[in-house]
């Protein structure tokens, strides 16, 4: 079976807005074993969502609808499948209560447009909305001689994803012919994509029946790996063999086996290892620091640092000496390692790490260009400095050095 | 006239990619005075590419595709386009030279593969790509007695981006009535949407020609004006005066008028007053520093600053007496005030920020609960302390923190 996604709302038609919603259908889409073979997004008009409708109809078993359900005359998406399905909407007395009753917990009271979110298409399955006003429907049956499912669904995100997980997930699942997905994540840090791709080819032309997607970001790589099979057991041995034969190749790259991020990693390896880290940042000026603590719990292993921009601050924060800087420049591999060791000093911690470098677009010099960084890891046993030249813009590059710099804690205490 | 854009490629139905290329074009194709009434996102299926593009060319004034332009088997717009327009493609030897002086100058041998790159559709002007090997395509004429334009643009952004700024916008504006779009921005900070929807609400009555976008995030606004005339400065003019009626009605509350972020504006007065900034940051850890750095050319301004997570290092880094914090908590208005002091007293900045509070999800009491946070800014002239609740999760709340924080520094420089 397959399915295709419908986004109705002329605001997701301009430049500032995206459907995210379709993400969040595929992924529970094709936990089910449902392709996506085809999204679209309509504007609020009639006509034109009647024409997608139907051309829907044609193409999909599974058709699902997110949006033009409220209460307002841009609202259009039921009297538009409506029309597609020639299935007449009838109202709901019993839906129209229960808006009332909403309105009136609230001490509200009921303007009469709401009464459009009471009107349901004949034969449609009313699927109640724990968040929210107007109530998602479900209609399975022929349409022009072909079986079709058509969901029509809220478009606010959190109103969406509660009625799917809640009134659709396994009433499709019903319908479905049964198919287990097993799926896992391999995330790798600090290796090119091409170089990860030229090493895995070989071992995903063993796992053929295993379906893999490599995403690559500034300094990470995610390997996707997804396999069906008529038992959950069987599919998921098909993904963890081919799992496992990737991370035996790649080895100590790996950082992630079930999908967590970097930054919760090195936290598991700080608890683990009883250890505490601190962190004197030039030019990612506090991004490692908002990276460490994005964590919830994060005070356990996280101490603090310092964000030394201004020479100044490098000494007084983080007791670099200025003659240091002088001699070698505030981008050196002397100034980094003083960092992180000053760092580690100040705030008592097991472990410092110091960033400097030229992120850019300005400040970069023949000698040291615009995307030169170097890294520290000060510990008891002494400290690692790595020198890299990262491609991209700023943005880029600030990603790059504190992933990077993750890494190098990770590596430390594995 | 109307558009539609339609994305190739089946990594776009997955659910770990989403089609930005489409709100690129969009804001291009709004600036020539053309609306976009659909987007789809197709699969490389050979079929359904021929039934989509059908359908688009029933529709839609101007279609726009991206992807499906490379090498591989599954690159396959030019071949659904050719099947859909009746238009046979050529090999155009012109290309197919440059595709493989594009090779040899990087030493490499041209695959087969690659010749299909060279494909042009019958009456088709092709449009040079300067940062890829495929070419865009552009064919204008009648389709079923319709006057349609059809333009294929590369799927890598900063190909399509390219291409259509050099070869595509003038173009198309040439085709186009004349008709000259003006547009606004204005942002706002620590209003809520409903506050600054009914404040703004009797304005843009005044102003129905105006058309008006209001865009809500945590902490910040976005006003959008935009107005269309026979002139520039008519529709400027219209934009101007509705943008200025709201700005009054908002006043200091309006801290962006071009478009700038709240990081601009906020170095933008520091470098106007001659004034720098340091921050010691508790529970955003990092964010408020690596918001401020995210500017190019900021540390003109920005000194640096402390993440001050445990509470030893706010004594230690921002001088914070160990007996203020044992008896008034970590969390408190002392210790916010104390942060800025003792900050900007380490760095010698003019300014000092310091920000304690609870980010959550743990760590939340009757007295202090999750979103509580302290926002402290110490001068010359003494040290202003702003207390919140913020709504919503770790990260909103830390985001809403270091808006807050920006705003107070913007306030105080104005």
């Amino acid at each position: 079976m397959n399915a295709e996604i419908i986004a109705v709302g002329s605001e997701l038609l301009t430049p500032f807005r995206t459907d995210t919603n379709s993400l969040y259908l595929t992924e529970e889409l094709n936990q089910l074993g449902v392709e996506v073979i085809f999204k679209s997004v309509v504007g609020d008009d009639f006509a034109r969502l009647v024409a997608a409708s139907q051309h829907a109809l044609f193409r999909s078993d599974i058709i699902v609808f997110s949006g033009g359900l409220g209460p307002t005359e841009d609202d259009l998406t039921r009297e538009a499948v409506s029309e597609a399905l020639g299935a007449p909407l009838h109202r709901d007395e019993e839906i129209l209560a229960a808006i009332e009753r909403r309105f009136a917990a609230r001490g509200w009271k009921m303007s009469p447009n709401n009464a459009k979110q009471a009107e349901v298409l004949e034969g449609a399955v009313v699927l109640p909305n724990p968040n929210g006003t107007a109530p998602g429907q479900w209609l399975s049956g022929k349409f022009d001689g072909r079986e079709r499912i058509v969901i029509l669904l809220p478009g606010p995100p959190h109103e969406l994803k509660a009625l799917f997980e809640e009134a659709c997930r396994e009433r499709l699942r019903a319908k479905l012919p049964t198919a287990f997905l097993a799926t896992r994540v391999l995330k790798v840090a600090m290796l090119g994509e091409s170089q990860v791709d030229a090493r895995v080819a070989p071992i995903y032309k063993r796992f053929n029946d295993v379906q893999t997607t490599i995403l690559a970001g500034a300094g990470e790589i995610q390997l996707h790996f997804k396999s069906r099979a008529e038992t959950l057991q069987a599919a998921q041995t098909r993904v963890d063999e081919a799992a496992d034969a990737v991370e035996e190749e790649l080895d100590d790259a790996v950082y992630s086996r079930e999908g967590q991020s970097l930054e919760q990693i090195v936290g598991y390896w700080l608890q683990m290892r009883n250890a505490t880290l601190a962190v004197a940042e030039s030019c990612t000026g506090g991004l490692l620091g908002e990276r460490i603590t994005s964590v919830g719990g994060s005070s356990r292993y996280f101490a603090g640092g310092a964000i030394v921009y201004a020479n100044a601050v490098k000494s007084e924060l983080a007791g670099v000496p200025g003659e240091m800087i002088e001699r070698h420049g505030a981008v050196s591999r002397e100034v980094a390692a003083a960092l992180a060791e000053g760092i580690r000093y100040r705030c008592e911690s097991t472990l410092g790490i110091g960033i400097t470098g030229v992120a850019g677009p300005g400040g970069g010099t023949p000698n040291k260009p615009v995307g030169l960084v170097f890294h520290a890891l000060a510990s008891a046993g002494g400290t690692e400095v790595i020198e890299r030249n990262f491609p991209g813009d700023r943005k880029r590059i600030r990603w790059f050095a504190t992933t990077l710099a993750l890494d190098m804690v990770r590596r430390k205490l594995m």
